[in-house]
């Protein structure tokens, strides 16, 4: 569901148009602000708009999208994310690798780049809230195991993609910056594998 | 020799002082923006500046270190990358790891960190300029082989402790902006040992 979706149904409440879904927007930017992501539920999004919550799900589809359309976020994560959660787990790393890089080199492109330098020079908390949370939560629930519960896995992974990021799109270092995208999956998959389910740590191998 | 020694010496063209340094620093920022790093000699430098190259040489040590004056570097780079000069290869991933994050941990690290804002956010060309030409074209020379000039090696490492260097200083993202050194080295080290000097490609392994 994309967050441009425009309404078919109507709310009991409020007729679903323009003037409702800048509501709901304004509404969840104040409450993911005050509240954090975590604490702030579509529910309570609703009330405040004095919207139904199926009109809040039908326009943004999930939190994670509603979010998405609060910070402004340039593309639609949901595709990217299903593939966190679809790909094989011995596969998980190069699998981001493609996915991610596919949506900076897309049209979108231009717009992510603009947001990453915005959240780089600390002028996008909210944007550097749905990586922190949304993308990264994803990817944690997928690899935490009963002994690790993925944290430390994550952060480093995410370093991972940050430095391709800045690398290719912000500072151009070639040739990564030119390097097309099979040869980068193949270059940097393996290490974001490694990150994601192998040893990370300094204790013999077993 | 580090950029504030104060001269011992004279030369015999400008006295040695703190004018004379001021006006190497010019001629050689003048420089080094007008004809780029490779293009520019220290003789070209004195020359501009009216002064012996050798006078060069010992306020500011060797073209490299002229440059991080230049840039305003907050620390002398020479350290660190004598470091990639001695260290085994095969231990040349940890020990890149080690000696970078050493240098931002240190009281250096708060104008390191400014610094790397600054090229982020593209208002540090020259600094930029540095990080590429002088610190990785070191780097590529210690790893380059027949069959393998390295480029694309060295910016996949660039790309991966620019990714820590974000996680870590600039976005902060837990826990490995907080990992203690040991833990960070084992984590990110293999991952450059493998961009350094592993297999990077799609080929089957020999």
């Amino acid at each position: 569901m994309s967050a441009k979706r425009s309404p078919g149904t109507r709310s009991g409440r409020r007729p679903g148009n323009v003037d409702t879904r800048a509501a709901i927007l304004d509404a969840a930017r104040a409450r993911f602000a005050e509240a954090g992501f975590d604490k702030t539920s579509i529910r309570a999004v609703a009330a405040d708009a004095q919207v139904d919550p199926a009109l809040v799900h039908h326009y943004f589809g999930t939190k994670q999208q509603l979010f998405a359309a609060v910070v402004e976020f340039p593309v639609d994560p949901e595709p990217v994310l299903s593939i966190i959660d679809s790909a094989p787990l011995d596969e998980l790393g190069s699998a981001i690798v493609r996915a991610v890089i596919g949506v900076w080199d897309s049209p979108a492109g231009p717009g992510i780049v603009a947001m990453g330098r915005s959240v780089l020079t600390g002028d996008a908390d909210l944007a550097r809230t749905f990586f922190l949370k949304v993308v990264l939560e994803r990817v944690r629930a997928r690899i935490a195991r009963p002994d690790d519960d993925g944290h430390a896995r994550v952060s480093l992974a995410v370093a991972q993609m940050l430095g391709v990021f800045v690398a290719r799109k912000v500072i151009c270092v070639e040739p990564l910056a030119s390097m097309p995208l099979d040869a980068v999956v193949a270059a940097v998959g393996p290490s974001m594998q490694r990150y994601l389910t192998g040893q990370i740590d300094a204790s013999p191998t077993t």
